[in-house]
């Protein structure tokens, strides 16, 4: 059976530590069977990557990246609270956040490239409930993301 | 007594078939005795409708109009997935996201379109923990909403 | 052991009543050991208040002043609904929903004013998995918060 970790590794990625909490709240909440993730922005080295509006100065195909860079900086929370990214038993919710230009609609394909990641990862398991709209994000980043997961316990 | 199924016969109302997942993402995901929906559009024959922000291209009744919409593809999803919708013992969250205009302050007008049918089908246990916002959404749909429904496993 | 009521009496704030709910939702509902509270303003005798764009008519220190009403709205909420504060056991979730200028990037600064708030009162367990994103919201007030806690049974 292959690990979460060695699908990452096969697909040629590397898990990042976990993100940097930028302010007073908690990385993720456990509750019973359910983790429960903050919002998560593509950092990239600590630092907020990714700037500027989807549509406008960052494209689609960048936006995607940007998604899956997300997705990473997720994965690093859950390995520093899990140990071993294979006691999660589902991806349950992401709710993927768009920082889109006025005229842009297109955030579920954004959002496509963060569960398009989940899937490679997780197989179906990795295909959650999610809702992607488009608003304004702290620091000008051009995605962010949060999510729940059910675990074994 | 009488069903939901009946209850939305009796309102005049048809229930669709499931909403169509239009992108890498599940419908609804349960989790213990919770379902978590994800995020639904005023979708009509498998297409969106009601385009375009509120308080400017949709009017306020038309907005109404396309949160109810909603709500009956989300029953649509969880007639898929419970067989009976007697099975929800409860509306759980409703997040009504509202494409609004820059000026429009008036998404709980939006999202009562949505839980005023919950409580006539419901009941009490239609009235869920509730918010509304205004944001962009995919296609420029006018309403999309994010609910979980709690259930008898 | 201090209890959150008398903490909040230390800081020389008042517990209000429970929030006003505009509109035909609830404003929290409890499903297990989870209570999922409806998205919370700031509210002031009834009425909504702190209104307009932080970043433009709302500076960033008013719009943290009205980040702590929103967490009295929701402890008088939940002390409605609990009794006793000293049963919540922790913060699970916290979406701050701030009505963002278009050029406002420090949503989390925003969010601090309400998670400061919780921790001065509940220590650890008042620091949630958090959001802090711009969007639009009803009435125009600057800040909305909907948040999910654990509770003994």
């Amino acid at each position: 059976m292959t690990t979460p970790e060695e699908r990452i590794e096969s697909l040629g990625l590397t898990l990042p530590s976990a993100h940097p909490v930028v302010a007073n709240y908690s990385a993720c909440i456990t509750s019973g069977d359910l983790i429960f993730i903050a919002g998560h922005g593509p950092f990239v080295n600590g630092h907020p990557a990714y700037l500027g509006k989807v549509g406008a100065e960052v494209s689609l195909d960048v936006a995607r990246e940007a998604a899956r860079v997300v997705v990473l900086n997720i994965l690093g929370t859950l390995k520093a609270e899990l140990g071993e990214l294979s006691r999660i038993r589902r991806w349950v919710r992401a709710f993927v956040m768009v920082n889109g230009a006025p005229t842009f609609h297109e955030h579920y394909l954004v959002a496509d490239g963060a569960t398009d990641l989940l899937v490679a990862i997780f197989g179906a398991a990795g295909r959650p409930a999610r809702s992607a709209v488009g608003l304004s994000l702290p620091f000008d980043i051009a995605v962010e993301i949060e999510a729940m997961v059910e675990v074994d316990p």
